[in-house]
């Protein structure tokens, strides 16, 4: 269990975290943002707490109010009416959405594939609950491709067929992909659902991206492939979409028979999630439409990613284009470092990418993530190769980012 | 894992939930409250809903505000100085506290030891994280005790003593108990803790009533006893401290040693909890000294426990006064139902207390909650002798009840 391997070290996010690093870093490190939710949106959450039944236990399903706005707001999307009695989930954040899931349905030693890199919270989420992660790789950017999107990591299908075993229950899919930002298209889709229907595997889709795809990209849905609904549970995130990360407010689209059994688990897990919130997130999908939300935030977005991207242009630095999240990855290979800078005891025993992004936050001022760490041990050094930056900052702050990382080179 | 037994059975809280009832019934069966937290505790969120960083993701140990503000609350009545970086774990709810610890410790085929009847999450909790719950009797006062108190249900520590094998990892404290309300004395704890340590036990405390004590009672902390903090950890609930389930706001309490595999678990289940009622949890208990909170609070749910055990001797119906938690129970042995009452599947299949309950949810208009729940499924026959009441409610509410109430006979 806990005691073994890369889940008793401690995780990234608490190396990373900002408490650990100068107060005038700027913080690129964790996805979060430094500005707060909306105010019609976060007007709910106060109304709740003013209110008796808003401030107890909600359903375990979630409360009412929630389920019938990701009704009206995915149902057109997904095309079905849902039913928000068996179909719809709220969970406390995607994060916990997922181990749910996990806890539900895996039996000791079954197998669950993940394309790699891949969130690191998936591995100890498997583990945790008996399964074995089997990994296929997300094939980083041939060397000659000088500017690279996120469509330049590739997946090979007969590399995922390969990775099938008679004791695999479930392929694990991400799009928008973090670390890599990659929008995996519909031709790539397809080709995941046709190997998920040939051997009967269930298929977790992490969307928490959804509302941040770039330059006119399509975010596909696998669940809305034919054939796929009823093997696919969606995960969704209400911190990514509202701007607020700390609410723990997520919520699974899918089947009954997928949805029930995780009900199961997350009643026993969490019982419920918190209400206040919900009600927030309610009104956001509620008056998302109107106010044209979700189309500006990507436009804000596309600004702020371009802030990064120029400047590593101008650097001459390699990078992933991300087509979506809010996530870019920097090629720092040529990234150089003293290799008896005082690192802490935390760094110094992962790879070359945590010391490097150790003394980037450190010496430019600039934190990001070490990409080993969304690699499995063996394939860690494929990973050490990049900096993961996150972009969910104020085009002022990333202006700053941007001016302190030009001392890069 | 979850197709197994109990587990896949539909949690009682789901089928005893208000939304299953009249909408007249009045509701004493889960445990919520129907008041609101107080407003100067519900400020702190609404101004952190205004804020950035209380938006955002929280350090998985908890925000700093309220570590702090529990180091300086439970400091003294432990009689340490609590160190928030490593003693102190903020959990989303005490549900997710409790499953987090066995997460963190169990090993496949480990033993968890808990007095019978329990509170019905700590069995999948137990197994889903592959241990093997041990049940040990709390006994029921014997039949010759007319006005039985919780003191009359009692422990046999050589039963305990029986219950330990190899395989023992842990004991399971609950104190003040639910659904009986025991108030564990010092004596017991003592002899429970010189089991713990000649076996070198962990025990898990759970406390979350630790502020509802009645009759000048003392709580004690099984963590306060000589020896016994280097093995316990205690779980703490914002929920029944400020009327408030509905938040997920809990905390661990214990050694170093406990909990940062917790934090580890935690961490991956959850990531981290909601940040904005962490605020709101925080400025509760650093006002509650001043304000005499707790003192009041204790005042009005002893008023609040009167108008039930008032009515239960009115009708001359035996019950069980509790001296902690807000539970009373209720013998319904001699409570008679007809027997092709049109109870629904789910209530169907379960014990007598099932139906009982039922019936007198749809004739009487108050729900409990059936206590077998509270049993394993083999010693479930004694739990069927009683049903839970909650009297977290308004005394105007309880007061309704009371007089629905004396149609019970
Ligand atoms: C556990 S961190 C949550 C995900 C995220 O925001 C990140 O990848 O930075
Ligand atoms: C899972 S219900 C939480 C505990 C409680 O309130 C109860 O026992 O009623």
């Amino acid at each position: 269990r806990l005691k073994e391997g890369r889940a008793l070290a401690q995780d990234v996010w608490s190396i990373f975290n900002a408490l650990n690093l100068p107060a005038d870093c700027i913080n690129l490190g964790q996805g979060y943002m430094n500005f707060p939710p909306p105010a019609w949106v976060t007007e709910a959450a106060e109304e709740a707490l003013r209110t008796v039944a808003p401030n107890h236990y909600s359903h375990p399903k979630g409360r009412i109010r929630l389920r019938e706005a990701i009704k009206k707001f995915y149902g057109p999307q997904l095309g079905r009416e849902l039913d928000v009695e068996s179909e719809i989930l709220v969970t406390s954040g995607a994060n916990e959405g997922q181990y749910s899931v996990f806890t539900a349905f895996l039996e000791q030693g079954d197998e669950v594939i993940m394309f790699e890199p891949f969130f690191d919270q998936y591995l100890p989420s498997v583990t945790f609950n008996g399964g074995k992660p089997v990994y296929v790789p997300l094939h980083p950017p041939a060397h000659d491709i000088s500017k690279p999107t996120s469509d330049d990591w590739t997946i090979d299908i007969a590399e995922l067929r390969r990775a099938v075993t008679p004791r695999t229950k479930m392929i694990i899919v991400n799009t928008p992909h973090n670390p890599v930002g990659k929008v995996f298209t519909k031709k790539e889709l397809e080709d995941i659902a046709a190997v998920a229907e040939e051997f009967n595997l269930l298929v977790m889709s992490d969307e928490v991206y959804d509302c941040l795809v770039f330059d006119g990209k399509e975010h596909v849905r696998i669940a809305n492939l034919p054939g796929m609904w009823d093997r696919t549970v969606t995960v969704c995130s209400a911190g990514k979409a509202f701007a607020a990360t700390g609410w723990r407010v997520g919520w699974l689209i899918g089947p009954a028979s997928i949805i029930q059994p995780t009900l199961a688990a997350t009643t026993r897990i969490v019982f419920c999630t918190n209400s206040p919130l919900q009600e927030a997130a309610a009104s956001g999908l509620e008056q998302a439409k109107e106010r044209q939300y979700f189309e500006i935030q990507r436009a804000e977005y596309a600004e702020r990613r371009k802030i990064l991207a120029d400047v590593f242009d101008q650097l001459g630095l390699k990078y992933t284009l991300p087509e979506g999240s809010y996530f870019i990855l920097l090629d720092i290979s040529n990234v150089k470092f003293p290799d008896d800078y005082p690192f802490p005891e935390s760094v110094l025993g992962r790879g070359r990418d945590f010391r490097a992004c150790w003394f980037i936050a450190m010496e430019i001022g600039v934190s990001s993530i070490p990409v080993s760490e969304f690699y499995c041990e063996e394939h860690a050094n494929i990973g050490e190769a990049y900096a993961r930056f996150a972009f969910c900052k104020d085009v002022d702050t990333l202006g700053k980012a941007a001016e302190r990382l030009k001392n890069l080179k």
